[in-house]
């Protein structure tokens, strides 16, 4: 068996700032984070040897970072300075480990959660992803004869080539690496991203967000936030203070940590109408923009475009990063649609990574609940895609009657 | 740097039945091999590292046969019993060795030459042939990008899967691997032929030429003769015997030893005309049949049905197994046109393994003397096309007169 995950650093750089963020201020924080497989039609356990998963994810229980990467992980800049503070990235080389994970087969998939400190269990999301997706296709890839697996190779090198032939003629779209976690292979992920390395300047390939390929291949890191520092924070708040209130204290907490150049904001996790009535002035004005991460991107450009306009905020001087869902005929149409009226740019994952001429698997895992004062609470994103809501029924309820459900987009999630 | 040839197995299969001719009869014979490049516009030296060179030449001396190797040659049988005897397995086992090699640069050229015992050198040919080729390719890879290196591949893909898909049409025409001297790389080597075991019927894929991959993939080792035999053995006999004499003589050498069942004859040593005219009426009509390997195969296959109708033979019941330049078209062409008239099958060698997207290089290695008696003979061969007519020219002269030279074909080599 080969090992999948090799080094800590083939991780989503965004699990650093908000790790960062977190052990400052939640390092007490245990935290839940729980596999689901959307794509329920796949039945993952009969497919994946359970054996290999335990040992895939028992081998990255025992990496630990050295010196050389921590340097790397301290060499990330931004105007206001080092990234990640000294005292940080000592705790990340001395004191970091996984937590232990339980892994059951219950209805043909796997039940894979584990609990830990926050800082420390939300990094497993993103190497059991790409784990369970590598075996999934080493699966597949062992069903095929030879021709078979060369075609499917030979397939998505005409669709990467294709890819690189419609960025050309596009030069003012501009688009990162965001595919760790959907990957076909660690081996196909580096291949892509040393692709659009070679073959595009740098003004429109900007970069990975996989660590380790930064390092390896002389790229920028990219990255903003995840769903689970609203969702662990709002579910630490709930009983004190309304959601909007959390959601702003996310914010805050970012804002001081790392100012303007990592100032992009997540609107969806109660989604984003609730999440703009209820933004501060400032934030507006001063943050970079925002990410769009579910929902129909057209009409969440507009409603940003809308919203900086009320504030008389010009929207042409604020970017909004696009991430759901992309191939690139999407991101060539969105990035034009919106041209000359806010700037745009694209977190291109799944159809990037994982584009082999295979079925992908809409694989996910968050924080599905926090233990505050020894009881447990239930984590919950609304998303402005209903079909990617999560969290416990109630909760989603509840939530839905606070921060107002009018008209609900559902949209089957293609990765 | 990694080493290209890892197994004295890999090897043309024919090296061995002509090795224990060799060895058997022409124990002290000491030959020269010489690498030519044809393709001259290609300055190879130019492109290919010497120490590179030199280090997978030495890798190659460094190799023995295994025991489980000797077995495998064991294991080859004819309906005579055991092809190659023990004696000789004993001698290839205990006492083979390469001989040393000169490695010199001529005008932008490698002079590659070995000389010694002639059942030993012998082996260089296939040995140093898809070194260079390899080393070759790696350089041109080198400077490719990412994506043309994939692309390039993805290309060979596309190929292979049209060639598949063409046999899979036509399934009366059988062919086997012939690819080891100009293949691309050993991976693609392999790559090829297990793909064509996989895919195609083992009527229609009959076998491969490499003793290596047949080990490995568990598939036929095939094989016919080459002219080293009637060149060296021509030039030993010159002096006491017409040319047709000395070529008969090695047909009938070769039929003490193997029989019926490795029964094929090359025919264009000193081309085909001279070839039939001296050819016992034994060996029309018990050798299964002949092996083209040069000049127009359409003309070729109509001059041996004339031949064996001419002596009463039924042509339907004899074999002609073509082998120079092959590709797909060609391949279906042959079959089709002699379908019904004569049994055919193909050695399909440089298109097969090295169509990858880069132009192919027509290198040969060749005995081209041998000592008798302290003094130095040069061979010859004038062959069915002119452009593949090798020796001293005073030899092709004295040949072209003996044997008769008429009208003469001659096109440029594509391989």
């Amino acid at each position: 068996m080969e090992q999948i995950i090799t080094s800590l650093l083939d991780n989503d750089w965004y699990k650093y700032p908000m790790g960062q963020l977190i052990w400052r201020h939640f390092r007490d924080a245990e935290v839940t984070f729980s596999l689901t497989n959307r794509t329920k039609s796949v039945r993952l356990a009969e497919i994946i040897n359970e054996e290999e998963l335990r040992y895939e994810l028992d081998c990255v229980r025992n990496l630990r970072y050295s010196g050389d990467q921590i340097d790397f992980l301290r060499s990330q800049r931004s105007s206001k300075g080092q990234i990640l503070c000294d005292e940080y990235l000592r705790y990340m080389h001395r004191e970091f480990y996984l937590p232990p994970y339980d892994l059951k087969i219950v209805d043909g998939q796997f039940d894979l959660t584990s609990t830990g400190p926050w800082q420390n269990v939300s990094h497993w999301e993103i190497y059991a992803l790409p784990i369970i997706n590598e075996l999934y296709y080493r699966t597949l890839e062992r069903k095929q004869s030879t021709i078979e697996r060369c075609a499917s190779y030979a397939f998505g090198i005409e669709q990467l080539k294709e890819k690189n032939r419609i960025l050309g003629e596009h030069p003012e779209v501009s688009v990162s690496d965001f595919g760790t976690r959907r990957r076909y292979s660690r081996e196909r992920h580096e291949l892509v991203v040393r692709v659009l390395a070679e073959e595009r300047p740098r003004s429109q390939f900007i970069g990975t967000s996989n660590v380790e390929l930064a390092m390896k291949l002389g790229l920028p890191v990219i990255g903003t936030s995840a769903h689970e520092l609203p969702m662990v924070i709002g579910a630490l708040y709930r009983s004190t203070e309304a959601p909007f209130v959390s959601q702003n204290r996310v914010l805050k907490y970012w804002w001081n940590e790392y100012g303007h150049d990592l100032s992009i904001a997540l609107t969806d996790t109660l989604r984003t109408p609730y999440f703009l009535k209820h933004l501060p002035y400032e934030v507006a004005r001063d943050w970079k923009g925002f990410r769009q991460d579910s929902g129909d991107p057209i009409a969440f450009g507009e409603m940003i475009i809308a919203f900086y306009e009320s504030l008389r905020i010009d929207p042409r001087e604020k970017l909004i990063v696009f991430s759901d869902g992309l191939d690139i005929d999407a991101i060539v149409r969105i990035a034009n649609y919106f041209r000359r009226r806010i700037r745009t740019t694209f977190g291109w994952g799944t159809n990037l990574t994982n584009d082999w001429g295979f079925p992908t698997l809409s694989l996910v895992m968050k924080a599905v609940s926090v233990r505050k004062k020894g009881k447990l609470i239930w984590t919950a994103k609304l998303s402005d895609n209903l079909a990617k809501a999560i969290g416990d029924p109630e909760i989603i309820t509840l939530y839905k009657k606070d921060c107002g459900y009018g008209e609900t987009f559902s949209q089957e999630c293609r990765y």
